[in-house]
C-alpha cells in the first residue's frame, strides 16, 4: 500500500455552465468556477499553495499574456506560485498533470487548477485563426487546412481502412446529446437522432456540423491535495492513480498512420502500468470528442475495443450509458461544450463526480475507476488521468 | 544527508551566441542549443524522458501555438511528454522549475529544458506590442505604458525615496558590459563608461537606452537529472538546492510599494529556507536586469544589501566581478542579450558554468553556491534557483 503522503487526490471540483455567456466577463466566469471549487473542497484561499492556469485564446484575443500572475491576483492568492501551461486543447489536462507533479515533488501541498475560455463574443474568423495555431502553421495552416478539415482526413481514412460508416460516425453526437440531457452544466441539453446528424450541414466531408464540438464560454476548476492532508478538508477525495502525457507530430503528413493517435497509445500504456489497471477495469471514461472521429479512434487507442472496432462499438451501444464501457456521460465536448482551456479540467471533474457517486441522473452505478483523455491538436498532445475511488 | 534519489542536478548546459542571427531560423537556433547541451551532458536523445519549452513571441509572430509538441518532433524525441509554460520574461525560469519538479515527483528521470526567441526580424512595433502583453493590458497597455515606462516609474520612485542617483543607475550597464567582454556568447562584448550611459538617448526618464536590455535572438538549454543517475552521464553535476516561484499583481498601481518586488522577496525567502543558506553564503548571482533599476531593486530584495542600498552597492563595486557579491558575471540581460524565452535558462546555465569552474576569463574563483533570479513583467512573476557544487 502506497504511503498517503506519496499520493495525490482531487478534493474539490467546480465549474460554470458551459455555453454562451454574453453577460459575464472571463474573470467573472473563472472566479465562479474557482469559488464553487473552494466550497466543494472545504478549502479556503490561504490553504492553497500553488495555482495552475489553462487558457488558450485570451492571449490572442485580448493581447493579455502572463495570465497566471493575473489569476493569482484576481483570486486574492498572492504571492502564490502561479503557472500557465499551453498545449492547445490539451492545456487543461496538462495543467492538471502539473498540479499533480507539483504535489508529488514535495514542493506543494494543496494546488488549484483553473481553466477558462470566453469565445462567443469573438468573430468566427478570429476563432478559426486562433484554433488553427495549434496545428502546423507552416504545413497545414498556410494551405487553409482547419481542424475540421484535418479530422475529416482522419475520418475518411478510417472509413476506407476499417469500413467505418456515416451512421457509426453519427452515433457519436447522438450519444453525446442523449447524455448531456442529464448534465445541468451542459451547453446542449436535448436529444438528436441519427437522421438529424446525417442531414446536417456538411463542414468537411464526411464531417457535418453535428460532428464538431461547439464554440463555448465556461470555466472549470479542481483542487488537488497531498494524500496525507485530505482529512483536513471536507471534500471527498478521489485518488489520481496515473497522470501521463505524450506527444506526436503536429502535421498529419509526418505520421506513419492516420487511423491511430500514437500519443494516446503511449500515454495510455504508461497510465495503465502506473495505475496497475487494464482497460477492462474502467467503469467510466471521458474522451476528447472535439470531432466524432476523435472519439472513435481514441476508443480504440486506449484499448476499450480492438483497432478498427470503434465504429461498431458506438453503434451497438458498447460505450452508451448502459453499455459495457460508458464513454462521455457528461455529454462530451460535443454536447457539454468545449471552452478550450476548461475542457481537460472539466473532464477530470466529471470522473470525480462519477466516482463520488454524486452525478445524479447520469450516474454510472457503482463506478470505482475512471479515465479521462484530453487531446491537443489532431492528437499531437495526449494527457491521460486514471482516477480511483480508493 | 539527502538521498541522491531525492535530489536533482543540472548535468548539461548549451546555448547559442545571443544577438542578431538573421541567417538562422528559430528551429535551427533551438536545435543548436539543444545539441550542444546533449554533448555537454553526455546524454543521447533516448535518455531524455521529458521536455520543457519556453518561448514568448513565436505564438504572436508566427501564429504557431502548441510549440512543445513541435519541439519534441523537430528534436526527434517523440512520443515524449513535452510542455510549454508561459510567464512572460520569467518563462525560462518557470520551465526550469517545472523540469525540477517533474523529476522530484518521480514521474521523470532526465529532462531537457529549452528556451528560444527570434526577435530581430520582427518590427519594433510588433515586439513592443507583444512584450506589453505581459503587463496589465487593461490598466497599463491601454494607456500606452510600455515596460521602459513602467520600470522608469520604479526608478524614479527609488530615486525619490532612497536617493538613488543617475550615476548609480548608470553603473549597472557599465558593469554588465565590462563583464560581457569575457563571455563568448554575449551580444555586446565591449566596455562602456558612465558618461556614455548618461549621454545616451532618453527612453523613459530616468531610463536611457543603455538602461534597457536589447532585442536578441538566441536559445539556451539545460538537462536536469535525478541525483542517483548522474553517474551514468559524463556531464559534471551541479545540484539544485532550491527552486521557488512567486507572483505579484501585474498592474503597478495595485501594489503597496513601488520600490520592492514582493514576488522576489517571497521566492527568495522560500529559497533560502529550502537550500539552508543565507545571502552571505552566495558566491555568484545572476539577476534579471531587463532594466537597470530591476537589478538594483532585486539586489536589495534577495538580501544582498539592505533596502535602499542597491544604488551605493553597485557604485562601490560590491557586486562587481572582484566585489564581495559578484552579480551578472555573464554580462546580464543588458550585455549578454535577452532572447526572452531563453533568458531564465541561460541564467541557470551561467551559474552552472561558474560552479563547475569552467567560466574561463569570467570565473569567480572557488564559487560553490550560486543564485539565479528570473523576473516576469514588472516583477509579477519571480523564479529563484539556488545551485550548489556539492
Amino acid at each position: 500500500m502506497t504511503d498517503p503522503k506519496d499520493r495525490v487526490a482531487v478534493i474539490g471540483i467546480g465549474q460554470t455552465k458551459f455555453g454562451e455567456q454574453w453577460d459575464k466577463s472571463i474573470r467573472r466566469i473563472t472566479l465562479t468556477a474557482a469559488g464553487a471549487c473552494l466550497v466543494d473542497a472545504g478549502v479556503s484561499g490561504v490553504d492553497i499553495d500553488g495555482l495552475y492556469v489553462s487558457n488558450t485564446s485570451t492571449s490572442s484575443f485580448s493581447k493579455q499574456e502572463h495570465q497566471a500572475a493575473l489569476a493569482a491576483d484576481s483570486g486574492g492568492l498572492l504571492p502564490i506560485a502561479s503557472t500557465e501551461v499551453e498545449a492547445a486543447c490539451a492545456s487543461g489536462g496538462v495543467a492538471v498533470r502539473h498540479a499533480y507533479m507539483a504535489i508529488k515533488s514535495g514542493e506543494h501541498k494543496v494546488v488549484m487548477v483553473v481553466g477558462c475560455e470566453k469565445m462567443s463574443d469573438i468573430s468566427e474568423r478570429e476563432i478559426a485563426e486562433t484554433l488553427m495555431s495549434a496545428a502546423d502553421r507552416e504545413w497545414e495552416g498556410q494551405i487553409g487546412a482547419t481542424f475540421p478539415a484535418l479530422f475529416a482526413l482522419l475520418a475518411r481514412r478510417h472509413m476506407v481502412h476499417y469500413g467505418t460508416t456515416d451512421e457509426q460516425l453519427a452515433a457519436v453526437p447522438v450519444k453525446a446529446h442523449a447524455n448531456a440531457v442529464n448534465n445541468p452544466y451542459a451547453q446542449f441539453r436535448f436529444k438528436i437522432g441519427i437522421d438529424q446528424v446525417l442531414r446536417s450541414a456538411l463542414v468537411a466531408d464526411p464531417l457535418r456540423v453535428f460532428h464538431c464540438a461547439p464554440i463555448s464560454d465556461g470555466a472549470a476548476a479542481l483542487i488537488l491535495c497531498r494524500g496525507d492532508l485530505v482529512e483536513k478538508f471536507s471534500g471527498e477525495p478521489i485518488w489520481i492513480n496515473a497522470s501521463t502525457q505524450a506527444s506526436d507530430t503536429l502535421a498529419l503528413h509526418s505520421r506513419p498512420h492516420l487511423t491511430t493517435f500514437r500519443a494516446v497509445k503511449s500515454a495510455a500504456k504508461q497510465a495503465y502500468a502506473k495505475a496497475k489497471v487494464e482497460p477492462k477495469d474502467l467503469d467510466v471514461i471521458e474522451i476528447h470528442d472535439s470531432f466524432s472521429i476523435g472519439e472513435i479512434i481514441a476508443t480504440e487507442d486506449i484499448g476499450l475495443v480492438e483497432k478498427g472496432q470503434g465504429g461498431p462499438a458506438i453503434e451497438e451501444g458498447y460505450t452508451a450509458m448502459d453499455g459495457e464501457k460508458p464513454v462521455n456521460p457528461s455529454g462530451g465536448l460535443k454536447a457539454k461544450g468545449h471552452p478550450v482551456g476548461a475542457t481537460g479540467i472539466a473532464q477530470v471533474g466529471e470522473i470525480v463526480e462519477q466516482l463520488r457517486h454524486t452525478a445524479g441522473e447520469r450516474q454510472i452505478e457503482g463506478a470505482q475507476i475512471g479515465l479521462a483523455l484530453n487531446l491537443g491538436g489532431t492528437g499531437s498532445t495526449a494527457v491521460i488521468h486514471i482516477l480511483n475511488k480508493e
